[in-house]
């Protein structure tokens, strides 16, 4: 045992302890997603939330962790470390932390189940299962592994640029937020959201709690997400971003309380939640790059563009039941714009810090090109499996609930059995009907 | 300071951090049967998992560590260690890896928590609360602790033969899942459960939301059930094991999810959390032993398996309202003999690996055992309760639910107190009758 | 690399987890307390939880750290430090663990929101929200920052003098719950709360899944906040701290399970979620001071004397929706005194073990001078606020509840708009009226 073995070790506690908390926030993306829709679709956007981290952990097994830390190709795509089958020597970074690259692996695994993720909230409430869980296995295996390689491949385009992205603004939450439009747009709105007038109905959430549960989760896993994602705990500088990353998160909760108490007359619950989020997803580029006043102003702008997003997407109709769009789409490019204006912190400074234009640029183009490859992959993937398969239920199963249609069950069932009957039957061994759901229904006659 | 030094203390925060997320495994698992039990029971199921952590701690302090760890009477049970009153020099791996004693315990006994918790599930909705904490105790204090000993004491009957067992696929999965088949067999089934015919009644949980919050946390918990069984984060084999474990995981859900969608003709939400689960369970012997290839093998045949599980318990009249037997005991007895089909890691080989068939001969061996100490041990305890006080609440009870009979009060409660009573109530000083609860009424009583 | 980097590594990588496990009790008190209270008023007490996370964030980053931490005057407030502008060479134990100042920023703030949070659970279901805001930047800016800087700061008043306060049984507990009390006296009660012949209605909380996730996450929590407070992970001590603290959790929660079944037949849920509460309060000051036997006689004493407390407190009238006085202010004082009683571990003994009364003195006399502060500035804000502003909402809105009047929303909305309305509205464009809430309407009109 010598010094490099602990370090090591040390540095590969770090980063489990770090995936596992990055991992927990799908139970916050669950909940809060669930929170925000009506009781009869919750189930379903709980079990697409689930079915992610299957079909992503599988995906980005076989195919996207390859895509994305492969040996590079055109800066844009991997093409080695397919089903873990390498020793990634061309990351350098793994021998410099003495990280063993399964324990890499693991920590992107769950940054890109959460880009899958942040679609399934914008689509909730209309769309069928079957092609949703295509989309999640593409999204994690090609759509964001491209997107990473470029940001985040040491031999990525962007990387190679010095684009600035310390844990995803741009590669993480942009390409979730803007794949999120491109579905939302090739999808259509939910039945009865918009007025012919073009207003808005609204859908108010089933579950305040659920939804409020889900926030404070993803908010923790936050501690795992952007101080994890320097993958090495010894040069003392996950002690500053976790300060930017809980400062800029409080400041978008608290801006985003206080504008809609003078916009609306009330302190919005939802926008709160939002506006916390916002926070966190707009210093998760600068967190490491920015000091701490810059993460508060950063975060505070934050929590006043989230509300204008909800509010602007639903001037164009992109029906988005959570605010996914709005939080992870305009957040999460305003926080990789910010780091153009607010990097002070190590060599690269900002505009703001006598950095000139030269990091902005290059910000600005990383994140229109991986933007707009997660949006035209993801339209395209929507258009496709849409002319094949169909993506959107039925009105009447709309109407019913996805729970129902999708699942045969329900989020919050009554007791499907009324005891008088159970006691009945328990004297007379007739059979009885309660309201069995189908695939219930095919269970009880298959115990026979 | 030396390297020892540091190791020693990255190891105790390694350990401790994964007794916490182990610990709090007890809030999926609360979570997991509130939400597939109906509502009138829903807080009584809670309060048994709840009262677990207090009863496991305790009988583990007191009586199950000494049994488990202490020096070996006959490779069964131990005679040193209660109330960790001793230095435990007869577990060598505390000097190697220099961990307290004191953390060892820590981890050790939220595993003995578990096991308790995975029988209240099983005997949900129809068991008396006292009887039941009484087993909790015995289940911590003795039962898994013998267990527990022939498996992972150093001079334990099983280890000393060679049984592989990382992080208790047998020790605590099948330990508890053919407990809690005993317990089921004992107690009796729900009333209405089964008709006459012998084919069974659906009775839908009542919170999947709440389900499958607990199944993300039961998930999350296990980042520190399998790695953490390493007992120390230096040699880098946590890498691999997180890893396996999760494609196990991601194996099981799908498979679940697609195997009923074929079988039922949707998705079955609850199979397809109880899926995830059954990897995790089945990839929990396995997890340092087996290749990323094998763990998705694992994982993929008990997310299937689990089904056929929860539909034969029914079959013979086994009633489990959260498919504990099927998730923990099927699945963990497949588990651990598929490591000695697919052991590759390390020295040991499976019979897939040219290990040939006597380490799965070993596997079985152990397997059998201490699943039949487990079964037999609570039969007879449950017998003895039986007998003594009495274990099964009244039908009335049951139709009422166990939430109002054992404890006199409602998960979900109505406001016990209309408001335009409340106004009359302040002008006229009158007494009023809300449906104030038994154990309410007299603390209400006792104020005055 | 040398080995003081790599224990430096070690200590700021335990930290920055301890913090999120800290960070993460808000979730925890916001759904106990969610849980608690009654369905109308449910999402304003989890908001506020919310809003102490960034009203407490900011609050202890501008002044509250400074004051606690900074060069002290006269042992009571400091004067460095503030904005994190200061590299606190006064705080010896930073360069000792080679800790970073941000880290333990983080760490220590976690703990400020949490003083907050204990007193949003005793003003629910009537504190306006806008006050409250002011009240908890105040609580984490100066309240708590004085109280811990008598305990804590190194030349605080009291921590000269030899008080022993672990990890804060005085100086957030005893701080939290008796500002509580002040707070509740100030306020008032609930509408309908208390008969005129002096005895209260009982109010049940509506979800006790709730709240009793609430408290499992509290005690996950409790991992990192007891031992997370020896701020290094490298002496081993906090090998005994998790194991004491979690042994009085357990005698808590048995010994209230127990006790209230004696006294009122049955085994009470809210009571033993807060025994085993009260268990973790009372062993807060003194898990790093006292041995595991007398862990659970602390923890047993606190699991009898929360019932007392709750009941107590209902005696006096002042109401507490959530027993936050009854846990926090009784048992944390109980804890701070059981040091100067049990008090054996190290070199300070307390009067069982042969220390004599000084210990025992030092504790109360800093326990008095601590929780007489964090009343009498609370009694004086809140009456302050209450001549200016006014703190409680009207009886009308009272009875209509909180999320209602102070957010224009309900925790559980039914779906606003009917489904044939919806229909209708679709063919024939016209507008309708669903029950949409006052600040929705105003975002729906703003959306036109």
């Amino acid at each position: 045992m010598d010094m490099n073995n602990i370090a090591s070790g040390l540095n590969t506690v770090w980063v489990l302890l770090a995936s596992a908390l990055v991992f927990f926030m799908e139970a916050g993306f669950a909940m809060l997603e669930a929170g925000f829709v009506r009781a009869k679709n919750s189930l379903n956007i709980i079990m697409k939330v689930f079915i992610d981290c299957c079909t992503g952990l599988l995906g980005y097994f076989l195919i996207g962790f390859g895509i994305m830390y492969g040996l590079s190709k055109f800066g844009v795509f991997g093409t080695t470390g397919f089903l873990l089958q390498d020793s990634m020597k061309n990351l350098p970074l793994l021998a410099q932390f003495g990280l063993p690259v399964e324990v890499y692996w693991m920590f992107q695994a769950a940054f890109a189940v959460a880009v899958a993720t942040i679609v399934s909230g914008a689509v909730a409430e209309r769309m069928k299962f079957l092609p949703y869980m295509v989309f999640s296995f593409l999204a994690t295996a090609v759509i964001y592994p491209v997107a990473g390689h470029m940001v985040w491949n040491p031999d990525g385009l962007f990387a190679k640029m010095g684009m600035l992205d310390f844990a995803g603004s741009a590669a993480v939450h942009s390409v979730g937020g803007w794949a999120a439009l491109a579905a939302v747009l090739v999808l259509g709105s939910r039945t009865g959201k918009y007025k012919k007038d073009g207003s808005a109905n609204v859908m108010p959430g089933h579950s305040m709690p659920l939804a409020a549960l889900g926030a404070f989760i993803l908010w923790f896993g936050w501690f795992g997400f952007n101080p994890g994602s320097a993958l090495n705990g010894l040069d003392g500088s996950i002690a500053h971003i976790v300060v930017t990353t809980n400062l800029a998160a409080a400041a978008g909760g608290l801006l985003s309380a206080l504008f809609t108490h003078k916009r609306y007359g009330k302190v919005d619950p939802s926008m709160t939640l939002n506006g916390a989020l916002a926070g966190l997803v707009s210093i998760t580029a600068g967190c490491a790059y920015v000091n701490t006043i810059s993460a508060i102003i950063i975060g505070a702008i934050a929590g006043v563009l989230v509300v204008f997003g909800v509010e602007f997407m639903d001037k164009i109709r992109a029906d988005d039941p959570v605010g996914a769009i709005a939080v992870h789409g305009v957040c999460g490019s305003f926080g990789t714009i910010a780091v153009g204006l607010f990097a002070s912190v190590g060599t690269a400074k900002g505009l703001f810090f006598g950095g000139g234009f030269k990091l902005l640029g290059v910000q600005l183009l990383g994140l229109l090109v991986v933007s707009a490859w997660a949006f035209l992959s993801t339209f395209g993937i929507f258009k496709l499996l849409k002319a094949v398969v169909g993506i959107k239920v039925t009105v009447d199963d709309e109407l019913e609930g996805l729970d129902m249609s999708e699942h045969g069950m329900r989020s919050y069932a009554q007791s499907a059995i009324d005891d008088s009957l159970i006691l009945e039957e328990m004297e007379t061994g007739s059979d009885f009907g309660g309201s069995v759901t189908a695939n219930m229904k095919l269970k009880t006659e298959d115990a026979h």
